[in-house]
């Protein structure tokens, strides 16, 4: 069958056949259908909302992913987003834009992925919108997640004296991404955080439940450019990073031994969805509970000092040196 | 300046500058600038959320519109759908994909029109994303609102017996496009009723408050495509029109004079944002209040029967037809 056969109300009523009804979730009063999803918010919670676009050629390429792949990263994305403000996500919703000449077994594949991961977070699809495009895919996701009053984790706490810590390994997926483009084998491991990076939605609530973090933030521009987020909102302080203390993969590991330079994808490269927060001197005792209440390492990577937003890395022997920040800029020239 | 020299981060700032810091915000806790935005629902309310795509050359063409007013659309078409659920909206969040080509007046024409119209509904923008593209352009805007619990008027309420409603005048929009489409002079009213329509934001809470309607929608696909889905999702009714008791403009009489023809634009053509909602007949003598207080006109177009969903409009001289239902289809062939 093509799109054109089974026409926009068609794939719309093959989505929702893959969600779970509004009787089976909770706080989702009325799910997809009508003009709004209606929704309840657990009893003394803030509401946290976020929207993430993926565009084609520009977030991802077809021949480097697969449509179902792509479903579960689309989702992946944008709960982080929820998990580092320390909230819990619940509800999102999909809007799609494409060619109406796009095989409807990859936007199977698409909607399949998409699901799946949503059953991984244990988040509901409850709207979207569905409409036809001359141009690339473009993909954008809204997520609504919750936070208890008062536990949600900003970016602009982190105080001079706090440890900075990171969840997991750094640097596999741009590594994964720079071997793709230089067309090198990739190992299954670096591909699989590239094409399928897995949000940390268990370990944010965990922290922020804790009172762990004075500041959180996901790392999806890449560490530098990301921590360097947390030190311009929170103002007069910088950041000292231990470079032998970034957390590596073995494969990471294995490259690096013949090639040196990977180590600027660690701290340079984006897209690793780990969470990068700042601690306290007084709860970094927390710390290791957390990691095993979370199942992720957590390591301390470097520490806040008082400054004006200037991020230092120290070597293995004792240089110090400013990394470029740069994250990905959409429109730099 | 280009977009390549403002860079992704000052076209965000440049935005952010538009909009009211959170402090000012009834609400909101964290507006633009961390991973999620921080919101606070009204007491006893439920959340009401809704998102759609705009996509250029599909619902857009940059030469039959000014980009002030597609970014005012662009809010327009999204807080109608928390209306037509009878709910007040609060947020939105904006995603934006285009190519780095866009002359940046363009872009702050659209901004400066996408907030005219925040301010013109009282919502805010607390979030969103902005990224390039190889395409056309992609607009994709999320809105949440709220309604008291137990308010929220769905689409699936209808029962036989209710009346049938629009509010204002129906076919304005499409008369314009299909003018503009002919290549014909435009009416400055009902041009501006196609590039700048308004939401009923403020009609909707009032007939909900009032307990006025059974289920309710706002017209986008069209009366007679929208009405069909509050049948389809109602069950077990039909709907009668009155082809004369369509509510239309001056400018469309007039047209309509010379040609006849043009009503089907009334009945078929979409985009006119009104309120269809249908009322149970105890409630009917509440409607003039409504009018009043909205200070909109409030048309009895037809009357809710039981039957199996099919939709059938009487002619002035009595004769019975049932228009093809044909809302616009992303992807019909």
């Amino acid at each position: 069958m093509k799109m054109a056969e089974l026409g926009e109300f068609g794939f719309i009523d093959r989505i929702r056949a893959g969600v779970a009804s509004s009787a089976e979730t909770a706080g989702v009063v009325r799910g997809i259908g009508d003009d709004c999803a209606v929704l309840e918010l657990p009893p003394d919670h803030l509401l946290l909302t976020t929207t993430d676009m993926l565009v084609e050629d520009i977030h991802f390429r077809r021949e480097w992913t697969d449509f179902a792949n792509l479903g579960r990263k689309s989702v992946s994305v944008n709960v982080s987003d929820v998990a580092a403000m320390g909230g819990t996500p619940h509800h999102l919703y999909l809007g799609l834009a494409f060619p109406g000449t796009l095989p409807l077994e990859q936007l199977d594949a698409f909607v399949a992925g998409f699901l799946d991961a949503c059953r991984f977070y244990q988040v509901t699809l409850v709207g979207g919108d569905t409409c036809s495009s001359s141009g690339p895919i473009a993909i954008s996701v809204t997520v609504e997640g919750s936070v208890p009053k008062g536990r949600f984790v900003p970016r602009d706490g982190a105080r001079p004296g706090d440890a900075i810590y990171v969840s997991g390994t750094l640097g596999d997926s741009a590594l994964a991404l720079h071997l793709l483009q230089e067309g090198k084998p990739v190992d299954p491991f670096l591909l699989e955080r590239h094409i399928n990076p897995q949000a940390r939605t268990r370990l944010g609530p965990i922290l922020s439940a804790a009172g762990i973090p004075s500041a959180m933030i996901d790392v999806s521009d890449g560490p530098v450019s990301d921590l360097g987020h947390i030190l311009e909102r929170s103002g007069s302080v910088d950041a000292l990073v231990d470079e032998e203390a970034l957390p590596l993969s073995e494969p990471f590991r294995a490259l690096l031994q013949s090639d040196r330079k990977l180590l600027r994808l660690a701290l340079g490269g984006g897209e690793d969805y780990e969470l990068l927060f700042t601690v306290p001197p007084e709860r970094e005792h927390l710390i290791p509970e957390a990691a095993q209440k979370s199942g992720l390492a957590l390591s301390r990577i470097g520490v806040i000092t008082s400054g004006s937003g200037i991020l230092t890395v120290r070597t293995a022997n004792g240089e110090e040196y400013r990394p470029a920040r740069k994250g990905f800029d959409h429109f730099a020239g």
